[in-house]
């Protein structure tokens, strides 16, 4: 073993007892500083020799017997207990009525109560009459959205969606495994879109858009996207709104699940996207978007609230039907929701305190990747300001090893490919990371165990490219 | 006038300003016991005076200037108040945690919590295994039950049923406005089908079905059906399990609605039906039913749970796409239900007190119905023993007047014919009471409306026919 190495398990048994991820990372850049190769740059015989380093320290793990879940994009209790008050002393506070009067606890008022409309609009950026609120789940309403453009068309469509046979969905990749879910099983031919740090990848969505008029839309997270939390640039989000499409009853679904989900409170770092419904609006398009959030990560998730917020044709067509669905969403839960956030600035106020327990999670993660992996110059990943996620993109054809020997060690991660249509990464090597769940000594373990994974795949491929 | 007349009014009197039925219907009885003709049986100057009387008692409540509501078929603000304390020390009480240590705070168990799943498996007289827990709405869960066939054809059929263009669903009348809506905008033809004492005319549903394929289902609210109030005879639920279809997928949609809906706790008076789903397995037609139930009369309307059941082929093929459509639903509203409602001893405690507010509203407009109509003999209706309404047949061809002449004198009752498909009842008979609402002295005022306007409204049309 070198000398090289032999610091370096140093530097690794310093971090683990003393948890001091400052001093190492100050040890280890007076050690090798901008000295160290990257793995391609490596000869075999360095290669080899930093095989056996990982490989040892990963001998270190799997005697420890670990039982970790890095899989779950959830919340952690201790977020969910920010809002344990919900429904306290919600009779003597509302008696159970909404501002209007009109009492929660009985049927009626199908698109909602006024306050939550008002809450989502300024949450959006929109009108309140643009709002729609469901029950729990924003992606209940993407699916029901679906499936009345299916069985009905959409307001502008020749027919219903379910005679065009070739039916196609733009998904940028990668992206979010539910999405991907509804549109494989209602039929639509997923196409991949690349996704760059300002967005999706806008020259080829346009290009694809204008030629083909069985493209009939596109998944869109335009805030911190799940999984890379990418944040669209007003260019990305412009381009969009404007664009010809050969369908003309294209839609974009903005599914704006982290709308409020920042990490830092600096207003700069945050994401900022326009409002898609203004824009599409002001580029002769009113109705090319349905916008959906909800606030399973600001309350309760999947007992929260969901909304979908539409132009008004989008609205009428939309509330005909599904005024036959329903009668009403849970108002009960509207009203206990509308006490504990009154209106953005309680929203903010609360997302502050998810954050707070987010952020050490999220740098944490990112520091062991950091750490570990940037000199390797083989893996990478976009750091995000907000979400819930870090996506991480080890050497090609190496994901689906990577998670399988994470298991082997203990540490579940989503399964490679997840995030792609079909569950299919072409390149295998994207790996979903939900630092949320965990707590902190978990996640520690976990990722490091993640990052040696990721540098003993890449070494062992790379050696095999070169074979 | 004659002196039949004078009394009659002196009688009324009586009544309006002492509110002492009993009083007044024992001097009606001595005064004119069994003698009173019935409308049929009267001359036409015997009409004519009776109109006259009628009128002037009509004209009465003209002057009253009334403005009441008879339309809605929901819980009053006493009954829904027995719910207040749904959600009271629920963190104190769970701590959040369904009886299996889930956190209902997060996402997860899309079947619903444990304890909720027994409660609906009590109350449904069926196993917990077959139930599916859903928001509040069980409409909502009907109108995605058959969304679902439309796109994917149930787990029996050869093709989705949008592809069956001329697809029927057998409607027994009258019946719920809501089912109707729904299987006329999903683009079934419906067909009436005639109610029985016992339940829906199952000779004609057996023909129709032995001949038609293209009949795919049939509407059934077994116990105090919307609005007769009727419960289906051990006969009718057998021959339903039983009878032989055409279509081998065809389905009943079992809506037991007002499962546990008794006004009285005799328990040999109450509406009791056999379980559906092992009736219609006894007879090798496992998949045969959906059945659907809520506690939207038990608890809160529209912000209660509801819940599917279904034999486990129907259950498997439902719930891979309901897997697509949603991660769950709100966890925390069914922990808080499972404590307040344990088991069906709890939920039938719960609706004894239900019953009491519900049983003088309904005993009182029965009562009026009874004084006011039975000696026409031209108006007749089912006395409920649950369920949220009362269903009146007025002379033919005068319901929708009956309405209109209502509402001119200010009170409203829910439109003639509505509780028909396409909202055409071929006789113009049946209107809907719904007492439930209302507070008992506008239940006193609006019912005897009604009465009155359905005299006139008879005379009239017997007039008309003589003449």
């Amino acid at each position: 073993m070198s000398g090289y190495c032999k610091l370096h398990i140093i530097i690794f048994e310093i971090e683990r007892n003393l948890g001091i991820t400052a001093i190492a990372r100050i040890i280890n850049l007076i050690l090798h500083g901008g000295n160290m190769k990257s793995y391609i740059e490596m000869s075999v015989a360095q290669l080899k020799e930093e095989r056996e380093v990982v490989e040892r320290r990963i001998s270190e793990y799997k005697s420890m017997n670990l039982s970790l879940d890095m899989t779950r994009g959830k919340p952690s209790s201790e977020q969910l207990s920010i809002s344990n008050c919900l429904f306290d002393n919600l009779e003597t506070k509302t008696n159970f009525k909404a501002s209007d009067g009109f009492d929660c606890r009985n049927y009626g008022v199908p698109l909602g109560i006024p306050e939550v409309r008002n809450l989502f609009a300024e949450i959006l950026n929109t009108s309140s009459s643009k709002i729609f609120v469901g029950n729990s789940s924003s992606l209940n309403m993407m699916f029901d959205t679906l499936m009345r453009s299916l069985v009905f068309g959409q307001h502008d469509s020749d027919k219903p969606w379910i005679q065009i046979n070739n039916r196609k969905w733009l998904c940028p990749v990668p992206g979010y495994d539910r999405h991907f879910r509804i549109t494989e099983d209602l039929g639509f031919e997923m196409i991949n879109i690349s996704m760059n740090s300002d967005g999706p990848d806008i020259d080829q969505i346009e290009k694809l858009v204008s030629e083909d008029e069985s493209i009939l839309g596109i998944w869109c997270i335009p805030c911190y996207s799940n999984p890379d939390g990418i944040v669209y640039s007003n260019e990305v989000c412009e381009r969009l709104a404007s664009m010809k499409t050969k369908a003309k009853d294209f839609r974009i679904f903005w599914d704006n699940a982290y709308v409020v989900h920042h990490l830092y409170g600096d207003k700069d770092k945050q994401g900022s996207i326009p409002d898609i419904l203004s824009l599409c609006e002001k580029y002769g398009n009113a109705s090319r978007v349905f916008e959906f959030a909800s606030t399973s990560k600001v309350t309760f998730a999947g007992a929260g609230l969901a909304c979908m917020a539409a132009n008004e044709e989008n609205f009428e067509f939309s509330k005909k039907i599904m005024d036959a669905q329903t009668i009403c969403s849970n108002k009960v839960n509207q009203l206990a929701h509308a006490v504990m956030l009154p209106d953005l600035d309680a929203v903010e106020v609360q997302m502050q305190k998810h954050a707070e327990i987010l952020r050490p999670k999220f740098e944490l993660s990112l520091d062991i990747l950091s750490r570990e992996l940037d000199e390797t110059n083989v893996v990478n990943w976009h750091k995000p300001l907000g979400g819930y996620f870090i996506s991480v993109f080890v050497y090609p054809n190496t994901a689906d090893r990577v998670v399988k020997m994470c298991k082997d060690i203990g540490v579940a991660f989503t399964p490679a490919g997840a995030t792609y249509p079909y569950g299919k990464d072409p390149s295998d090597s994207n790996i979903r990371i939900a630092p949320s769940f965990p707590v902190v000594d978990d996640i520690e373990k976990a990722v490091t165990v993640f990052a040696l994974c990721a540098k003993l795949a890449a070494i062992d491929k790379i050696l095999e490219e070169r074979a």
